[in-house]
Protein backbone atom coordinates (compact mmCIF):
# COMPACT_ATOMS: atom_id res chain seq x y z
CA UNK A 1 0.00 0.00 0.00
CA UNK A 2 2.85 2.24 0.95
CA UNK A 3 4.25 1.75 -2.62
CA UNK A 4 1.12 3.53 -4.80
CA UNK A 5 0.87 6.05 -2.39
CA UNK A 6 4.80 6.92 -3.09
CA UNK A 7 4.69 6.05 -6.91
CA UNK A 8 1.68 9.04 -6.91
CA UNK A 9 3.89 11.19 -4.79
CA UNK A 10 6.52 11.06 -7.13
CA UNK A 11 4.62 11.80 -9.99
CA UNK A 12 3.72 15.05 -7.93
CA UNK A 13 7.32 16.19 -7.24
CA UNK A 14 7.75 15.68 -10.80
CA UNK A 15 4.46 18.04 -11.53
CA UNK A 16 5.82 20.98 -8.92
CA UNK A 17 8.70 21.45 -10.91
CA UNK A 18 7.11 21.00 -14.57
CA UNK A 19 3.27 21.35 -14.45
CA UNK A 20 2.71 24.76 -16.32
CA UNK A 21 -1.23 25.11 -15.18
CA UNK A 22 -3.15 28.26 -14.01
CA UNK A 23 -2.93 29.43 -10.52
CA UNK A 24 -6.89 28.26 -9.61
CA UNK A 25 -5.50 24.62 -10.74
CA UNK A 26 -2.47 24.94 -8.43
CA UNK A 27 -4.14 25.97 -5.52
CA UNK A 28 -6.87 23.14 -5.83
CA UNK A 29 -3.80 20.50 -6.26
CA UNK A 30 -2.93 22.28 -2.75
CA UNK A 31 -5.73 21.54 -1.00
CA UNK A 32 -5.81 17.67 -2.01
CA UNK A 33 -2.15 17.72 -1.36
CA UNK A 34 -3.14 18.91 1.91
CA UNK A 35 -5.92 16.61 2.52
CA UNK A 36 -3.19 13.56 2.05
CA UNK A 37 -1.25 15.00 4.40
CA UNK A 38 -4.20 15.26 7.22
CA UNK A 39 -4.82 11.85 6.70
CA UNK A 40 -1.42 10.44 7.11
CA UNK A 41 -0.59 12.50 9.91
CA UNK A 42 -2.95 10.90 12.27
CA UNK A 43 -0.16 8.06 13.16
CA UNK A 44 3.08 8.51 13.45
CA UNK A 45 6.38 6.10 13.63
CA UNK A 46 8.38 6.24 16.63
CA UNK A 47 11.27 5.22 14.74
CA UNK A 48 12.76 5.77 11.36
CA UNK A 49 12.25 3.21 8.85
CA UNK A 50 16.22 2.45 9.23
CA UNK A 51 16.10 1.97 12.62
CA UNK A 52 13.03 -0.66 13.04
CA UNK A 53 14.70 -2.35 10.26
CA UNK A 54 17.69 -2.84 11.95
CA UNK A 55 15.73 -3.94 14.94
CA UNK A 56 14.10 -6.62 12.78
CA UNK A 57 17.38 -8.05 11.69
CA UNK A 58 17.00 -7.41 7.87
CA UNK A 59 17.27 -4.57 5.95
CA UNK A 60 14.70 -3.72 3.90
CA UNK A 61 15.50 -0.02 2.62
CA UNK A 62 12.36 1.10 1.56
CA UNK A 63 12.84 4.62 3.09
CA UNK A 64 16.11 4.82 0.88
CA UNK A 65 16.72 8.35 -0.88
CA UNK A 66 17.85 6.56 -4.14
CA UNK A 67 16.33 3.32 -3.89
CA UNK A 68 13.49 3.51 -1.46
CA UNK A 69 10.37 2.34 -3.17
CA UNK A 70 8.50 4.13 -0.39
CA UNK A 71 10.25 7.52 -0.57
CA UNK A 72 9.29 9.89 -3.44
CA UNK A 73 12.71 11.45 -3.09
CA UNK A 74 13.95 8.22 -4.78
CA UNK A 75 13.91 7.85 -8.50
CA UNK A 76 13.80 5.11 -7.65
CA UNK A 77 16.89 3.31 -9.25
CA UNK A 78 17.06 -0.75 -8.85
CA UNK A 79 20.67 -1.94 -8.60
CA UNK A 80 21.58 -5.76 -9.92
CA UNK A 81 24.52 -6.71 -8.04
CA UNK A 82 26.62 -9.91 -7.80
CA UNK A 83 28.54 -11.57 -5.35
CA UNK A 84 31.96 -10.66 -7.36
CA UNK A 85 31.36 -7.40 -6.23
CA UNK A 86 30.05 -5.51 -9.18
CA UNK A 87 26.34 -3.78 -9.18
CA UNK A 88 24.53 -2.22 -11.87
CA UNK A 89 21.57 -0.32 -12.85
CA UNK A 90 19.64 1.71 -15.61
CA UNK A 91 17.80 4.44 -14.29
CA UNK A 92 16.18 7.68 -15.10
CA UNK A 93 16.64 11.34 -13.55
CA UNK A 94 13.82 13.52 -14.61
CA UNK A 95 13.58 17.56 -14.10
CA UNK A 96 13.11 17.08 -10.36
CA UNK A 97 17.08 16.33 -9.88
CA UNK A 98 18.06 19.29 -12.45
CA UNK A 99 21.55 21.12 -11.55
CA UNK A 100 22.83 23.24 -14.70
CA UNK A 101 20.34 23.73 -17.05
CA UNK A 102 19.35 20.63 -18.58
CA UNK A 103 21.81 18.33 -16.95
CA UNK A 104 21.33 15.83 -13.60
CA UNK A 105 22.87 18.38 -10.30
CA UNK A 106 26.55 16.90 -9.34
CA UNK A 107 25.61 16.29 -5.71
CA UNK A 108 22.63 13.77 -7.47
CA UNK A 109 25.41 12.36 -9.67
CA UNK A 110 27.46 11.55 -6.63
CA UNK A 111 24.37 10.79 -4.47
CA UNK A 112 23.64 7.58 -6.86
CA UNK A 113 27.26 7.10 -7.39
CA UNK A 114 27.94 6.50 -3.40
CA UNK A 115 24.51 4.16 -3.07
CA UNK A 116 25.65 2.01 -6.23
CA UNK A 117 29.38 1.47 -4.83
CA UNK A 118 27.68 1.07 -1.33
CA UNK A 119 26.11 -2.17 -3.12
CA UNK A 120 28.87 -3.39 -5.04
CA UNK A 121 31.26 -3.71 -1.74
CA UNK A 122 28.21 -5.47 0.08
CA UNK A 123 27.66 -7.59 -2.96
CA UNK A 124 30.97 -8.48 -2.89
CA UNK A 125 31.37 -9.52 1.18
CA UNK A 126 33.23 -6.23 2.31
CA UNK A 127 30.14 -4.18 3.74
CA UNK A 128 31.07 -0.74 5.09
CA UNK A 129 30.70 2.84 5.63
CA UNK A 130 31.72 5.08 3.22
CA UNK A 131 35.47 6.02 4.44
CA UNK A 132 36.10 8.47 1.21
CA UNK A 133 33.69 9.18 -1.43
CA UNK A 134 36.29 11.26 -4.80
CA UNK A 135 34.10 12.28 -7.99
CA UNK A 136 35.56 12.82 -11.16
CA UNK A 137 33.64 14.88 -13.44
CA UNK A 138 34.19 14.63 -16.82
CA UNK A 139 30.88 15.87 -19.00
CA UNK A 140 27.60 17.76 -18.09
CA UNK A 141 25.18 14.46 -16.83
CA UNK A 142 21.82 14.94 -18.77
CA UNK A 143 18.62 14.47 -17.89
CA UNK A 144 17.08 11.29 -19.42
CA UNK A 145 18.21 7.53 -19.36
CA UNK A 146 20.93 6.89 -17.51
CA UNK A 147 23.30 3.83 -16.86
CA UNK A 148 25.90 3.63 -13.62
CA UNK A 149 28.37 0.64 -13.13
CA UNK A 150 29.92 -0.09 -9.60
CA UNK A 151 32.86 -2.81 -8.99
CA UNK A 152 35.32 -3.53 -6.27
CA UNK A 153 38.51 -2.63 -7.20
CA UNK A 154 41.09 -3.62 -4.35
CA UNK A 155 40.99 -4.69 -0.60
CA UNK A 156 43.45 -4.28 1.61
CA UNK A 157 42.86 -5.36 5.49
CA UNK A 158 39.71 -3.32 6.91
CA UNK A 159 39.04 -1.16 3.60
CA UNK A 160 37.78 -1.59 0.25
CA UNK A 161 38.57 0.29 -2.48
CA UNK A 162 35.41 0.35 -5.24
CA UNK A 163 34.89 2.00 -8.74
CA UNK A 164 32.41 3.60 -10.12
CA UNK A 165 30.77 6.06 -13.18
CA UNK A 166 28.08 6.62 -15.28
CA UNK A 167 27.25 6.23 -18.49
CA UNK A 168 24.87 8.92 -20.45
CA UNK A 169 24.11 8.84 -23.97
CA UNK A 170 27.36 10.34 -24.99
CA UNK A 171 29.69 8.23 -22.64
CA UNK A 172 30.77 8.45 -18.98
CA UNK A 173 30.26 11.97 -17.65
CA UNK A 174 31.75 10.68 -14.03
CA UNK A 175 33.87 8.46 -12.50
CA UNK A 176 33.75 7.74 -8.74
CA UNK A 177 36.34 6.26 -6.12
CA UNK A 178 35.10 5.24 -2.79
CA UNK A 179 36.96 4.04 0.11
CA UNK A 180 35.04 1.64 2.37
CA UNK A 181 36.01 0.96 6.04
CA UNK A 182 34.49 -2.88 6.78
CA UNK A 183 32.15 -2.95 10.67
CA UNK A 184 34.11 -3.38 13.49
CA UNK A 185 31.22 -6.34 13.71
CA UNK A 186 32.54 -7.77 10.68
CA UNK A 187 36.17 -7.70 11.21
CA UNK A 188 36.10 -9.83 14.18
CA UNK A 189 33.68 -12.16 12.45
CA UNK B 1 1.75 29.98 -5.66
CA UNK B 2 3.76 27.26 -6.70
CA UNK B 3 5.85 27.52 -2.95
CA UNK B 4 2.48 26.43 -1.19
CA UNK B 5 1.96 23.51 -2.92
CA UNK B 6 5.74 22.80 -2.97
CA UNK B 7 5.75 22.95 0.55
CA UNK B 8 2.48 20.39 1.33
CA UNK B 9 4.07 18.39 -0.97
CA UNK B 10 7.74 18.11 1.27
CA UNK B 11 5.11 17.36 4.23
CA UNK B 12 3.77 14.66 2.44
CA UNK B 13 7.15 13.07 0.97
CA UNK B 14 8.21 13.02 4.96
CA UNK B 15 4.84 11.26 5.84
CA UNK B 16 5.10 8.77 2.66
CA UNK B 17 8.49 7.43 5.07
CA UNK B 18 7.13 8.46 8.95
CA UNK B 19 3.13 7.33 8.63
CA UNK B 20 1.69 4.72 10.13
CA UNK B 21 -1.84 5.09 9.53
CA UNK B 22 -4.16 2.29 8.49
CA UNK B 23 -4.30 0.63 4.99
CA UNK B 24 -7.64 2.30 4.31
CA UNK B 25 -6.05 6.19 5.38
CA UNK B 26 -3.23 5.41 2.89
CA UNK B 27 -5.50 4.45 0.37
CA UNK B 28 -7.57 7.37 1.02
CA UNK B 29 -4.24 9.62 0.69
CA UNK B 30 -3.29 8.10 -2.37
CA UNK B 31 -6.77 8.98 -3.90
CA UNK B 32 -5.88 12.53 -3.16
CA UNK B 33 -2.56 12.89 -4.45
CA UNK B 34 -3.71 11.09 -7.67
CA UNK B 35 -6.25 14.21 -7.65
CA UNK B 36 -3.60 16.86 -6.99
CA UNK B 37 -1.38 14.88 -10.39
CA UNK B 38 -4.42 14.70 -12.23
CA UNK B 39 -4.64 18.85 -11.83
CA UNK B 40 -1.55 19.74 -12.66
CA UNK B 41 -0.96 17.28 -15.23
CA UNK B 42 -3.20 19.36 -17.27
CA UNK B 43 -0.41 21.71 -19.08
CA UNK B 44 3.04 21.09 -19.05
CA UNK B 45 6.37 23.60 -19.56
CA UNK B 46 8.10 23.06 -22.41
CA UNK B 47 11.61 23.42 -20.76
CA UNK B 48 13.04 22.63 -17.44
CA UNK B 49 12.95 25.44 -14.54
CA UNK B 50 16.37 25.92 -15.24
CA UNK B 51 16.58 25.86 -19.30
CA UNK B 52 14.45 28.70 -18.83
CA UNK B 53 15.51 30.58 -16.31
CA UNK B 54 19.07 30.73 -18.70
CA UNK B 55 16.98 32.08 -21.19
CA UNK B 56 15.66 34.74 -19.33
CA UNK B 57 19.47 35.52 -18.46
CA UNK B 58 18.48 35.12 -14.69
CA UNK B 59 19.09 32.44 -13.04
CA UNK B 60 16.35 31.83 -10.23
CA UNK B 61 17.10 28.13 -9.08
CA UNK B 62 13.34 27.39 -8.10
CA UNK B 63 13.97 23.87 -9.58
CA UNK B 64 17.12 23.19 -7.91
CA UNK B 65 16.92 19.97 -5.93
CA UNK B 66 19.04 20.99 -2.76
CA UNK B 67 17.79 24.80 -2.45
CA UNK B 68 14.95 24.72 -4.64
CA UNK B 69 11.74 26.29 -2.94
CA UNK B 70 10.12 24.82 -5.76
CA UNK B 71 11.37 21.33 -5.82
CA UNK B 72 9.98 19.03 -2.69
CA UNK B 73 13.43 16.97 -2.69
CA UNK B 74 14.75 20.05 -1.37
CA UNK B 75 14.63 20.10 2.51
CA UNK B 76 14.84 22.99 1.42
CA UNK B 77 17.97 24.87 2.64
CA UNK B 78 18.68 28.51 2.68
CA UNK B 79 22.49 29.47 1.80
CA UNK B 80 23.90 32.65 2.95
CA UNK B 81 27.00 33.62 1.36
CA UNK B 82 29.48 36.63 1.04
CA UNK B 83 31.58 38.11 -1.43
CA UNK B 84 34.75 37.21 0.53
CA UNK B 85 34.14 33.59 -1.33
CA UNK B 86 32.13 32.07 2.26
CA UNK B 87 28.86 30.38 2.37
CA UNK B 88 26.81 28.85 4.76
CA UNK B 89 23.72 27.42 5.95
CA UNK B 90 21.90 25.88 9.14
CA UNK B 91 19.69 23.47 7.59
CA UNK B 92 17.19 20.07 8.81
CA UNK B 93 17.34 17.04 7.62
CA UNK B 94 14.17 14.60 7.95
CA UNK B 95 13.63 11.31 7.71
CA UNK B 96 13.46 11.41 3.91
CA UNK B 97 16.92 11.69 4.17
CA UNK B 98 17.83 8.49 5.89
CA UNK B 99 20.87 6.34 4.76
CA UNK B 100 22.41 4.09 7.60
CA UNK B 101 19.75 4.19 10.80
CA UNK B 102 19.31 7.64 12.10
CA UNK B 103 22.06 8.96 9.51
CA UNK B 104 22.07 11.29 6.80
CA UNK B 105 22.43 8.95 3.77
CA UNK B 106 26.39 9.66 2.96
CA UNK B 107 25.04 10.66 -1.12
CA UNK B 108 22.66 13.67 0.68
CA UNK B 109 25.85 14.70 2.75
CA UNK B 110 27.92 14.86 -1.03
CA UNK B 111 25.04 16.50 -2.48
CA UNK B 112 24.53 19.33 0.29
CA UNK B 113 28.83 20.18 0.10
CA UNK B 114 28.43 20.34 -3.65
CA UNK B 115 25.92 22.90 -3.44
CA UNK B 116 27.26 24.91 -0.70
CA UNK B 117 30.96 25.01 -2.36
CA UNK B 118 29.23 25.79 -5.54
CA UNK B 119 27.98 29.12 -3.65
CA UNK B 120 30.70 29.84 -2.39
CA UNK B 121 32.80 29.91 -5.51
CA UNK B 122 30.24 32.08 -6.91
CA UNK B 123 29.74 34.44 -4.65
CA UNK B 124 33.87 34.81 -4.13
CA UNK B 125 33.42 35.75 -8.22
CA UNK B 126 35.21 32.07 -9.57
CA UNK B 127 31.58 30.79 -10.20
CA UNK B 128 32.16 27.29 -11.93
CA UNK B 129 31.29 23.43 -12.85
CA UNK B 130 32.67 21.27 -10.30
CA UNK B 131 35.58 19.31 -11.94
CA UNK B 132 36.18 17.19 -8.60
CA UNK B 133 34.57 16.56 -5.32
CA UNK B 134 36.47 14.82 -2.66
CA UNK B 135 34.55 14.07 0.35
CA UNK B 136 36.04 12.32 3.85
CA UNK B 137 33.16 10.63 6.08
CA UNK B 138 34.48 11.59 9.68
CA UNK B 139 31.90 9.87 11.58
CA UNK B 140 27.92 9.62 11.18
CA UNK B 141 26.13 12.50 10.26
CA UNK B 142 22.73 12.19 12.12
CA UNK B 143 19.34 13.30 10.70
CA UNK B 144 18.24 17.04 12.37
CA UNK B 145 19.72 20.18 12.73
CA UNK B 146 22.86 20.40 10.64
CA UNK B 147 24.59 23.71 9.53
CA UNK B 148 27.08 23.48 6.72
CA UNK B 149 29.99 25.87 6.21
CA UNK B 150 32.32 26.19 2.64
CA UNK B 151 34.94 28.47 1.56
CA UNK B 152 37.33 29.48 -1.45
CA UNK B 153 40.41 27.87 -0.14
CA UNK B 154 42.73 29.20 -3.01
CA UNK B 155 42.63 30.01 -6.85
CA UNK B 156 45.23 29.27 -9.41
CA UNK B 157 44.33 30.28 -13.20
CA UNK B 158 40.43 29.00 -14.38
CA UNK B 159 40.78 26.51 -11.23
CA UNK B 160 39.31 27.46 -8.01
CA UNK B 161 39.71 24.68 -5.10
CA UNK B 162 37.03 25.47 -2.12
CA UNK B 163 36.37 23.29 1.39
CA UNK B 164 33.34 22.77 3.01
CA UNK B 165 32.22 20.89 6.22
CA UNK B 166 28.96 19.98 7.60
CA UNK B 167 28.74 20.55 11.57
CA UNK B 168 26.30 18.25 13.30
CA UNK B 169 25.48 17.96 17.33
CA UNK B 170 29.10 16.11 18.06
CA UNK B 171 31.73 18.37 15.79
CA UNK B 172 32.30 17.80 11.99
CA UNK B 173 30.72 14.95 10.39
CA UNK B 174 32.12 15.27 6.79
CA UNK B 175 34.81 17.70 4.95
CA UNK B 176 34.76 18.49 1.08
CA UNK B 177 36.98 19.42 -1.19
CA UNK B 178 35.96 20.98 -4.81
CA UNK B 179 38.06 21.71 -7.78
CA UNK B 180 35.63 23.84 -9.94
CA UNK B 181 36.27 24.91 -13.30
CA UNK B 182 35.66 28.68 -14.45
CA UNK B 183 33.22 28.58 -17.32
CA UNK B 184 34.83 29.97 -20.93
CA UNK B 185 32.70 32.54 -21.01
CA UNK B 186 34.03 34.06 -17.77
CA UNK B 187 38.24 33.21 -19.09
CA UNK B 188 38.08 35.95 -21.87
CA UNK B 189 35.63 38.54 -19.73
Amino acid sequence: MWRPLADAARELVDLCVSSAVEEDEVRAAQADVEAAVARLRKARRTQTLGQEHLTGGRRRPWGNPVIGLRNPIAPPIVVHSDPSGRAESDFHCGAAYEGPPGLVHGGVVSLVLDQVLGHAVGAGGRPGMTGTLTIVYRQGTPLGDLRVEAWIDREDGIKTWAKAHIIGPRGVTAEAEGVFILPRALREA
